[in-house]
């Protein structure tokens, strides 16, 4: 057997994790490295950091780039696909643009194929291939994490649009007259109105109309509300939490409206972050958008919970690299 | 040569214009019947209209049923296409429900091929064959007249999704805390905004807080507010068209930004009764859509004006017979 070209690299660069994995070709996890250290780091850094990091992953296997099959690279972002480069991310402190990240990375990898596309695109094709869209003809994934992002599979192949950018639901706009602007530089996106991102500034928007956190969150220390405690204070029943637990589900509510009035598809899988708040938000999410469908759904979409796991990112990110093209 | 099924018939349904034309094969208009009595009609009754102004329409052009290779029906609304039903239809009013649209026509022309589809489905087909849309591997085409819809065209098919309504984009939400209400039954979508159908209630809110018409427009007559009236009001310089021109052109702008988030189509055109309002309209569309691009669109995405002209709707509605299947 030739033991050239036998695993997959996923590479999944999120805001907030950084996570690389070796795969087998059948999909089988052989291992990964986790790193949080990431998001203040320019592009060139970060290139640097994830070819260290693919380095030291294939050293503790006891394999060489010569197995890899290809590194797949899945990134929060608006991403030009066929050439490799991201047009814009606003995941990371340092907003990035028109980088050429493929062209960066490959110099650490001469010969290894690389493919670069949204993680959202990757987990979704993924999710199609493996998980709780497999046998569907037409599935949106939706993640809600520290900024939203979608991946469209019609027909067994991602729609990727013109530039590759199709998908990037987290930047529509829900709210015209929203005060929140995004780091896309709108006001009223889907992300800036729901994602983990915004929890402190959503957060903070209830404290200044004169609601009192009971799970001790100040201005002073806004910015440590994230996922977890935004968890506690709902356990908690922190007043607060409660009223952006209804608001943030509503907004996730109305992005799924839109996607079955966009594209009417057979079915939603969510996933990300923020799903990990509780069956209340998923309930909370498909109650509200049942109640926008009125007459206007004649079949049911069905709305589902990843299958995937945890390694959904990396494992979609590795799986970029079985598309056919 | 076979004379038999040598034209197409094709019907437009809107909420204030039924048009019914025949055409040759090759798309040339040899006659047209319009009628603007139909708007108040149960549905059956405007079943038995149409039926009527096709024999007319046959007779007067010395040909029959026998002659048609198929009728074509476009309806704005949620259409179960491949089953001939109107899921439901907000523009007329009486709201219909479920009902077995192609069935029921069929009673009157037996022996006919009836197909039925959103007007806009029907538009964005003809758009791609025959008109702006030539030439492109996606598009979007939009129409903005009494309601709003849109019909989506992917490497040279529709995209219906799983029961025919994908691209009923009138009805995605743009504004969460909207107060006025769509016949769809929700607040703040696209079309309750910007569409024809509501150009009184927009001008309405606007003498409430305040404002003042200089185009005699009062809480008395406010439902005489049409398109027409809209335009002379820009004309002259009513403060209130004006201001409802930059907003109502806005919430396009907005949701064509909303389509290029989802699809990232080479072109987006747009067409209905809006689009007579004049360039400064035109502009300022595109103008507000490609401030909230940023950095976020790579490739330029095109807006264009249809180029079918005033038949869009009755060419588009024939089209449909030569879909593949």
């Amino acid at each position: 057997m030739d033991m050239d070209k036998i695993l997959l690299c996923g590479v999944d660069l999120g805001g907030t994790k950084l996570s690389i994995g070796l795969f087998s070709i059948d999909g089988n996890l052989i291992g990964k490295e986790i790193v949080y250290n990431h998001n203040d780091k320019n592009p060139d850094e970060l290139i640097k950091i994830i070819a260290d990091l693919i380095m030291v992953l294939l050293k503790k296997n006891n394999v060489t780039a010569r197995h890899l099959s290809g590194i797949g690279v899945g990134l929060a972002g608006h991403i030009l696909y066929r050439k490799g480069i991201v047009i814009t991310t606003s995941n990371f402190s340092e907003v990035i643009r028109d980088y050429p990240f493929v062209r960066k990375l490959s110099a650490y990898f001469s010969d290894v194929k690389i493919v670069l596309d949204n993680d959202a695109n990757a987990q979704a094709f993924d999710e199609y291939k493996y998980g709780a869209g497999k046998g569907y003809n037409s599935m949106v994934f939706m993640t809600v994490s520290t900024g939203i992002g979608a991946g469209i599979v019609l027909n067994g192949k991602l729609l990727r649009g013109r530039s590759g950018t199709a998908g990037e639901i987290g930047h529509s706009i829900i709210d015209v007259n929203s005060r929140i602007r995004c780091t896309c530089g709108n006001y009223g996106c889907l992300m800036s109105l729901s994602s983990g991102l915004f929890l402190p500034q959503l957060y903070l928007q209830k404290l200044d109309s004169g609601m009192e956190s009971e799970i001790n969150i100040t201005k002073a220390n806004i910015n440590d509300f994230n996922g977890q405690l935004f968890k506690k204070g709902i356990s908690e029943k922190d007043p607060v939490s409660l009223i952006l637990l209804k608001e943030t589900s509503d907004r996730i509510g109305v992005g799924i409206f839109n996607i079955f009035q966009f594209l009417n598809p057979e079915i939603v899988i969510l996933g990300g972050g923020m799903m990990k708040l509780g069956n209340e938000y998923l309930k909370r999410i498909k109650t509200k958008f049942r109640s926008l469908t009125h007459e206007m759904m004649v079949e049911e979409m069905e709305i589902k919970l990843t299958k995937i796991g945890e390694d959904a990112g990396l494992l979609g990110a590795a799986s970029l690299l079985l598309e056919e093209e």
